[in-house]
């Protein structure tokens, strides 16, 4: 092992990069002691060299260009914070490799769309990519999923990994506000990004996703191969009404290998109230790791934020610093297998909502076309009118999504419909 | 990296020996591409060759005596899953150490009580004993704390791990069984150890703690400096009475490090019913890790048993075949500084409860009491008289545990106590 410093060259000073360049400042002899050697700083990159910032930079070089940075002769590891999935993080990333750097990144849509190729890259050239920090912020969910659980088969991967989405869905439930204001609150506190879609459409969320689901099931990253749904059509209504069934609605997150492939889906579920994903508040993040022989792993803690997420990406510099160095994905990416994704997703409970308007039979016309398409009804509740309709909930027992799909198409046939049902996937947890 | 096999040596074949057995034998391949090079076992010893075993162990040599089996040539590795704080297993450590063999322990007792002398020895010799598996069962606590979070200054570990004792506590609360009762259940579903003052005393759990204390602030492992009380004098009553005031008992282990030195409890502590440590029930572990930069971390998972223990064995196996080598308690063994324990606990609120005789002022004459102590009252809750005497419940503001004490040896001479007061740290989490 070197004793001689490792060397940083940070690209992006906004709050992730500054909070990196915070921990090596104030935390250099902890560390070291750790690291068994020094981790230093040689030169750093931003947009605008003039701003305001929290941290003082003025003691590294500077490099208007990421991609000269991370081809200097003086840095080692490439810390990659400003993220986008092209542009200059692209450029930088590949300038590393081209100049035989190890990248430390917390870039989850880079390596979503393009980890496959830059992983073979990196590790053709001798070098790896670490991204620690572009998954569930502070949790150090990569490096239990590829080292802590390395001895098992992982059968089944959970995640709730978009903070701002567990606050909307939280906030509305707790303080029963409709989505559109929950939503205008949290883009005025700061909580969502410049395109709120990536946050409450599931996108972002979908990228980890992706990256969790290689790294679990040995396979190459595979976006175009998650199903996503996000929030954005989930009421007041189906939050109040999963809750009278023990129910939280969450923006789940789940990659499990089964027979007929790889199912991977971010979407809106239901899970049991008193279960840990049920009881998570706020912008919190959880992510659920089950293995063959450990069972269930549960792993909680904040998903966003200077600090978590620079600690993420300080847990993968001090691993460079230590010589440790595991496969961007858990395995080489040469091993890795091609995607095989399921065409569907397996059978689960749903749980569906409905107004019947105020007629005879109603009920019992909608029973009969669930029934037709071979789908069992385990609880159903109706409550009083409200107005002409009569809100109607019905959790099934397992079945495909499809057969729902067929008895949902069926419904308007019945007459009896007030609105379009929703229907929303029960998760066992 | 060396792509020759990495070849373990395995002493002991109970359920832990036997399940690390199982997963070399089941995921071969599995592991082999996630470390780059096959996992074998030469040769495998435990007391009783004859034994009917749940695995086939007939291909690899046997040995009678573990010492011999750590000094083999075909050895690299001695797992070491016998137990015992000396004897075979600190006789077949030794002699992997002088035989230049890494170990990988599930050993919570020889490390608690020999850990800094075996470190230090292993190191000396350029090898590293790991213990993943000695800490929270499958839980990859250990990787989390001396990696995952090693950018970080960690402030405060806590840990509810022993599954007994919260079996026990979860029981004795959700049928309302004295603590006797549930015991002797435990015992006879063979959940105690065969000294079970090992579980129900607190000692194992303080094993645990006293490692994770070492990894979590860089000190030499002590478990001497471990303040430690069981749950034997748990009632029924105070697992009520706690629950009216939002509270659940656990066996809770907290390291910190204050002003005063490091401070390690394992003792019965109030937690708030809807944290996550509240809601943990029956056998399973948590441990909250609390660092500078990347606030809370709460891990959950199994505790015991065949199956996740050997899948934190595999987990260390598997760093050693990657050419992981981080120090055994995460920096080298040398650099760990004395321990230096805090003379008392850091002040916290306090639950008491007290049982009251039937007299004009008995309240105010203990309020009094506590007054003059310095204690001030948080909460109270009187209840109706139960023949003589009426429970009085008290949430004390934080104070220091000597002020309590102070208070509680001044409350037999106001001559209203019917019975001696319980008193019960509330840990803030």
């Amino acid at each position: 092992m070197p004793t001689s410093p490792l060397r940083l060259g940070i690209a992006g000073l906004g709050t992730v990069g500054a909070g990196v360049v915070d921990i090596v400042q104030r935390q250099g002899d902890l560390i070291a002691a750790r690291a068994g050697r020094p981790v230093t700083i040689s030169a750093v990159s931003a947009r605008d060299r003039t701003r305001n910032r929290p941290v003082d930079v003025s003691s590294y070089a500077w490099e208007d260009d990421p991609a000269a940075l991370a081809a200097r002769d003086d840095v080692d590891v490439l810390v990659e914070v400003m993220g986008g999935s092209d542009g200059p993080a692209m450029a930088a990333t590949e300038a590393a490799i081209a100049a035989g750097k190890d990248i430390v990144t917390a870039n989850k849509a880079l390596l979503a769309l393009h980890g496959q190729r830059l992983a073979l890259a990196a590790e053709a050239a001798g070098r790896t990519i670490r991204f620690e920090a572009a998954v569930a912020g502070g949790i150090p969910v990569i490096k239990a999923l590829s080292e802590g659980l390395a001895g098992n088969a992982i059968t089944r991967v959970m995640g709730v990994m978009n903070g701002t989405c567990n606050y909307i869905l939280t906030r509305m439930e707790n303080a029963g506000l409709p989505y559109d204001t929950v939503f205008e609150e949290a883009r005025s506190l700061g909580y969502l990004e410049a395109d709120p879609t990536l946050d409450v459409g599931g996108i972002d969320a979908g990228h980890k996703l992706a990256l969790l689901a290689a790294v679990a099931f040995g396979a190459r990253v595979d976006f175009a191969g998650v199903a996503i749904e996000g929030i954005e059509r989930i009421t007041i209504e189906d939050i109040r009404h999963a809750a009278d069934m023990g129910f939280r609605v969450k923006l789940l997150g789940v990659a499990q290998m089964t027979g007929r492939g790889l199912e991977c889906r971010m979407s809106p579920c239901l899970v049991p109230a008193d279960s840990p994903l049920g009881q998570l508040q706020g912008g919190t993040n959880m992510v659920v790791l089950e293995g063959d022989a450990v069972g269930q792993i549960v792993l909680r803690g904040a998903g966003a934020g200077a600090g978590p997420t620079a600690s993420a990406v300080m847990a993968d510099v001090i691993d460079l610093a230590r010589g440790i160095r595991v496969p961007t994905f858990g395995q080489p990416a040469a091993t890795l297998a091609a995607p095989r994704a399921a065409a569907s997703a397996a059978p689960a409970p749903h749980y569906l909502r409905m107004a019947l308007v105020d007629k005879p039979g109603a009920l019992a016309k909608i029973a009969a076309v669930l029934g037709d398409a071979g789908v069992s009804i385990d609880r159903m509740r109706q409550y009083a009118h409200q107005g002409s309709a009569a809100p109607v909930l019905i959790v099934t027992h397992r079945t495909t999504r499809a057969a729902l799909d067929e008895a949902i198409a069926a419904m308007p046939g019945t007459g009896v419909l007030a609105e379009p049902p929703v229907a929303l996937r029960i998760e066992t947890v």
